[in-house]
């Protein structure tokens, strides 16, 4: 045995979070793509059985009121608080992830031009050019709706943009590419500087490492459920406004489902108190309490010890595909530095379209990100250090 | 036993939808209720166990293409199109209702200002006064977000205001209080006549009767699926596009998924052809597939039986009601007129709150609303002439 593998199983021996594993539906697959879809917890099959055989076959319309679901979106949103550091009452879920970046930029756009506040004429709103597409997308259209122009800039240059003109930031809290971490401190308070309120977008970092929403003042935030949270394919995303702001969140999406009285059926909006704010329609039942039950895998779970396990994950990988790859044949763009780096290691390659194609066939599934990225995400909370070893080996051997 | 008792048997015994009824999971209550939450069909547990073991937990992201995920929104579109009179490749499903009425419209906004349309000054929205509540302030949301004024009238008042200064109308097809259909040929014509494009709301109607789209060249139209469609709690609504308009839709949630490509993950958007451009981000997966198999309940079933079975239904249990409740306890707010009856009736009733309490105590299941209304849904699917003779029953007991 390598002196590698050696060290992955003494690695995996000590690691405090490995029975988690036990906890999810796992192969012989080495699986570097929870960053993309996480794997199915265990428990999902069994407790979505019985929402749709019991909850919905059999107490039907009676479930709104007595199997909960009415209260779903922010139930399932105070779980997500702590592992986003926020406390309760500030999360709601629903929606996609692009709805809730409508949501919240527009909102934030208001915010901004409260007549309390004594800035007027604020009318940019500041986006991270390297965003995800469909965050610049809705960002274009956010814009265009509140007469904002739209100013795409790298997360770097954002201090140098930002001004008495500005109105929202929308920001990634890493890069979906590279897997580079954002300084979401530092970039919140020269937004704050600025007068002008940010959104963060925490998908590729929520249930990866802490993020901290309440310490470091974040304004409103959005994030997947379906990547480090395991909450399945589309699950709902989730929408967190800061509790000193909710009274000023003004949604462009004001649903029955935000209203004061929602069965009141009333033909003028008021708007709900708190982060109910945030929600629009009727919830996403199967859905939702799919996710739900996914959190379970989080009792117990420190994300300061998922963010060490993370980091050591990734450190490891990085080091064995140095010693096993050729010289030249990748290059990692993400970044060495702990501060700097999410939970996945983006490797530049040549051809990488097919050496995704053939690592797949062999069993290690990550993805490819055109035109040249080999991109593994690696969840704390099911995958090994061993796996992370036999990803690089087999890399080294494809591309031998 | 009662002349109505017999008459119900032998309406039951010649009914050509009765086998349906095996095809849901019922059991002796009576569900009058599928016009808030359809019941659950039977084979929907059976399909969705599959989905979670094996396409998620086995195939994991390997799912999104080769279990055909990616391509589930236009693909159930094509499903629902037959039952609500549309052609293939004009209806995607996703989000929420509230959600599709915004991105329809502000959609017609932007087409009644197309520049290629002769009249300018397009600036007021009219929307149904009696909608449901969440269409009214989704309507009050895209007027806000595109500088109309709004103008809320009785749908029988619509032809009055219409005018040159007409942006868009945001109709329901049946009044979800008291089952009145409107009449959308008729409406749609005389906004036609003014030349702007209309939007309807079908969540009471689709799947309980005719809805006549392409025949009745209606412009955009929205709908849930989680009622007549039986798709389970909060299924995913569906955004039907004319095919002639599809060009010109400009939605205001341009997501990733309703990119030309989406994964070109390129920074400027450029809208996909087709129905596809209703999308907006990643589809919800589990309740979409829940939804698919809740529409094997469909094959083999015309709508116009349907509909000859909701009317028959509606109008046995008005007589079995005026049979057996003393004069003067409860009044029927439905039409008479079968053409301006949808699939539900209204009863007030002094104390409904109360009445509609003890029924469900009772094993009738109905709904109640504010302040005095007793509303019981009939699914033609699964709802029988049995059903309705022994609710009108149960409910002249209440009411001794």
């Amino acid at each position: 045995m390598s002196d590698l593998r050696a060290e992955a199983e003494a690695l995996d021996g000590k690691d405090e979070l490995a029975a988690k594993r036990e906890e999810f539906v796992l192969d012989e697959t080495v699986y570097l793509d929870g960053n993309s879809l996480g794997a199915l917890p265990a428990n999902v099959p069994r407790r979505l059985a019985e929402v749709m055989t019991h909850e919905w076959g059999e107490l039907r319309i009676r479930s709104w009121s007595e199997s909960g679901w009415w209260t779903a979106p922010e139930r399932i949103g105070d779980r997500i608080a702590p592992l986003v550091g926020a406390a309760p009452g500030q999360i709601v879920v629903g929606d996609s992830t692009s709805v809730n970046v409508f949501k919240a930029l527009v909102a934030a756009v208001r915010i901004a031009r409260d007549p309390g506040n004594p800035s007027g004429g604020r009318d940019e709103i500041v986006v991270d050019a390297t965003t995800f597409p469909t965050d610049g997308y809705i960002a274009e259209s956010a814009a265009r709706l509140t007469g904002c122009r739209l100013i795409p800039v790298a997360p770097g240059d954002v201090p140098g943009v930002l001004g008495d003109r500005t109105a929202a930031v929308l920001l990634n809290h890493a890069d979906y590419r590279t897997g580079r971490l954002h300084d979401l401190p530092g970039l919140t308070a020269a937004v704050h500087a600025a007068g002008a309120p940010v959104v963060w977008d925490l998908c590729h970092t929520a249930g990866a490492l802490p993020v901290g929403l309440d310490e470091h003042g974040v304004d409103l935030a959005v994030g997947c459920t379906y990547k480090y949270l395991n909450g399945g394919p589309g699950s709902p995303a989730y929408l967190y406004v800061r509790e000193a702001l909710q009274p000023r969140f003004d949604s462009p999406l004001p649903g029955w489902n935000s209203h004061a009285e929602p069965f009141g059926m009333r033909a003028e909006f008021e708007a709900a108190d708190g982060a109910l704010r945030g929600r629009v329609g009727t919830p996403d039942i199967l859905s939702m309490l799919a996710l739900e039950a996914s959190l379970d895998a989080w009792d117990g779970v420190s994300i300061d010890a998922v963010r060490a396990k993370s980091l050591a994950l990734t450190d490891f990988f990085l080091r064995c595909v140095g010693a096993y790859v050729p010289t030249g044949r990748v290059e990692s763009l993400t970044p060495a530095a702990h501060a700097e780096r999410g939970s996945q290691v983006a490797l530049r390659c040549e051809g990488a379209g097919d050496v995704m194609r053939r690592l797949i066939e062999q069993g290690v599934v990550g993805d490819f990100r055109a035109p040249d990225v080999l991109r593994f995400g690696f969840t704390p909370l099911y995958v090994s250090f061993g796996d992370a070893e036999r990803a690089a080996r087999i890399l080294a051997r494809t591309l031998a």
